[in-house]
């Protein structure tokens, strides 16, 4: 895949010896003069002190630097937390003649030990003695931890004659539930944006995409989505037609839900792709309350694993979602195309072996018609396996 | 252990040939007259015909009859559900010369598929010929799905110089999570006592045991918990001392939670059971929420089953709670004895080592004190393994 820099953002990654074992793990990027940029971070009340000190700093003004580094999440470190992030962002503070809330960092790994500064302090020199905006690739690479593969998104597309081009990295696995791992996306573009309009195309693209696979935005304790502006193209967004902040829009959606998507692909010991589509449904939220209950359901996703048409499994999964519907005798069921559910009980022509053989497919989809309004919400998860245990149960030990 | 019937219950259970395996699935309780009941039902929307069924009827009068099958659950049936349970239900009231209403009826098992009505009522005249009060036993084993041991709970206390008994008996397994598997579960006494006051305890008794092990009562299509009175105790309860009413509401508790306690023994591939204590907290519902986000945790469960004190996954799940408070720095998390988690971080005392150790019980104690209150739940779970996998995956085909 070609990935388009975006002038102006120089990044640079190390190993700075996070891992024993050799791989980039620490990254900073310098964002050009003039660059904006919005955050949405994790709700989790036991979140790491990055979080804080990147949301507040975040308040304040546009930052010039980003630091990011995987291996130790800096959370669950109590006052230390805080002081080791002043600490190596007061040292590069220094090397670059900024201030401390000019910088914004993020850390993603092993909660509750204190990180490595040192490490962090001696690896800056030579984080800037590499900068360049070719960097993208290594960048994803270095915010991995679990994932078994970087992920990276770019693309471009002409408005007005000028190239706009979005790139963005992201990180993130074993997000089978809720609740359970981290997610980092850094999103750039070179956009000429204002901060509101930018604001309010990150929530939406967040919602509809790191907030519907089912690990939701607001539960790890390092969770963070990024979107920079660079602001130097020469067309202004406010200056497009409808047309063009649709297309402009619509490639901003696509970064996060292609990000998000790759990080379910890389679900912990994953085999399948899942994905929900709820349509026809009361409200928005009845929706994903639905989707995400499916999504969620453990024996749905072991019964996903063994490619076994356990329909039931989804029909209690609905049941659970606090649904307002007094029956579900209208909903309809289909694995892809094979209706499998409808008026409360299995489908008149479902065809066991004709489902068999769609399950046997790594991507699969679950389609279910509530027949109770218009709206409609999609989920992506994966399986649940062998795989995922053995993963989390070998990760810090 | 030994096991008291009570005195005027009858049951009898058979292979009805629900399973192709030889083994009872298939069990009639018969209630002697100026018996009582009553009941707490799943609030799963898609609920099993057998529960609208019970529920309706357990609202107009006591029972007379109670059939209880495994094999089959009976849910998502559609229209066929309450269809089929008329059938075998109006054979057994034709036998016994008693009304539909005069029976409540529990399924468990497969959902999706119609229950084989013609096996119940061939099996009615076989049963009828066995009833017995000394059948306690084989109703606990003929309940069993996914259950590797049969769940029963017998015990005695002398109020005013007479044996008042509770035995009971319940079923669930795999309920390494909420909206997972269905629990049933069957406690008698001798005690006279008047319905409001029995509904009273058992609510109680609910809310502190099925209700707080990591799967709740309102969970499955399937799920119900009675408690039936014979009434057959000459003393009553209303003339007790409140010292002698407390002895027998300890005992309708202690059957409620060592029969919960059996289920969570029996999760599914579990190979710990974990205690989750959450003292000195803001409210109930606040402890409970924790004790629940750390018990549903997945990366929390895969931690214990490797014996890991990643106890950054606690912390985690903490925030996850939903929690009032603005941090956690004043909570305190122990395995055992062992204080691991103080001040925000990794307590200064902490041993490793003798962590290690600690996790190679097979019972586990998580202990929080969270210094905001003054009041406590506790909720039982399991880890989670491999086999757990293995046991869901291959459930159905």
């Amino acid at each position: 895949m070609k990935i388009y820099p975006i002038k102006g953002i120089k990044l640079a990654s190390i190993h700075s010896g996070m891992y024993s074992k050799k791989r980039l793990d620490l990254s900073i990027l310098k964002l050009p003069e003039n660059s904006i940029v919005k955050g949405v971070f994790t709700k989790n009340k036991a979140r790491s002190s990055t979080i804080d000190f990147s949301y507040e700093n975040l308040k304040k003004k546009s930052p010039k630097y980003l630091i990011i580094n995987s291996g130790n999440a800096n959370a669950g470190t109590g006052k230390y937390g805080m002081l080791d992030i002043k600490k190596y962002c007061g040292e590069l503070a220094k090397i670059t003649s900024c201030k401390l809330n000019d910088i914004l960092a993020f850390s993603t790994g092993v909660i509750g030990e204190r990180i490595a500064v040192n490490k962090i302090c001696k690896s800056l020199p030579k984080l800037f003695k590499i900068l360049s905006e070719d960097n993208w690739l290594s960048f994803a690479k270095s915010i991995m931890t679990t994932d078994t593969q970087h992920k990276i998104y770019s693309k471009r597309i002409k408005i007005k004659n000028e190239w706009i081009t979005v790139t963005g990295v992201s990180k993130g696995s074993g997000m089978i539930m809720p609740n359970m791992a981290t997610m980092l996306s850094f999103i750039a573009t070179n956009m000429n944006i204002d901060k509101k309009s930018l604001s309010k195309i990150q929530k939406e693209a967040t919602k509809k995409s790191f907030n519907m696979i089912s690990v939701d935005g607001e539960t790890s304790t390092n969770d963070a989505s990024i979107i920079i502006s660079t602001r130097e193209s020469k067309i202004s967004f406010k200056n497009l037609t409808n047309k063009e902040k649709e297309d402009f829009v619509k490639i901003i959606f696509d970064a996060h839900i292609q990000l998000a998507k790759m990080i379910v692909r890389d679900g912990e010991g994953a085999t399948k792709f899942i994905t929900i589509n709820i349509k026809k449904c009361l409200s928005f939220e009845e929706a994903k309350n639905i989707a995400m209950s499916i999504g969620n359901s453990l024996l749905v996703k072991t019964a996903l694993f063994a490619q076994d048409p356990n329909w039931g499994r989804i029909i209690c999964a609905i049941g659970n979602a606090g649904i307002k519907a007094k029956n579900i005798n209208r909903y309809t069921v289909s694995f892809g195309n094979n209706i499998i559910f409808k008026n409360g009980c299995v489908a008149e022509n479902y065809n066991e072996k004709k489902m068999l053989k769609y399950l046997k497919n790594k991507e699969i989809e679950i389609n279910i018609f509530c027949n109770s309004g218009n709206n409609e919400a999609t989920v992506w998860t994966s399986d649940l396996t062998y795989k995922y245990i053995k993963i989390n149960a070998e990760y810090r030990t």
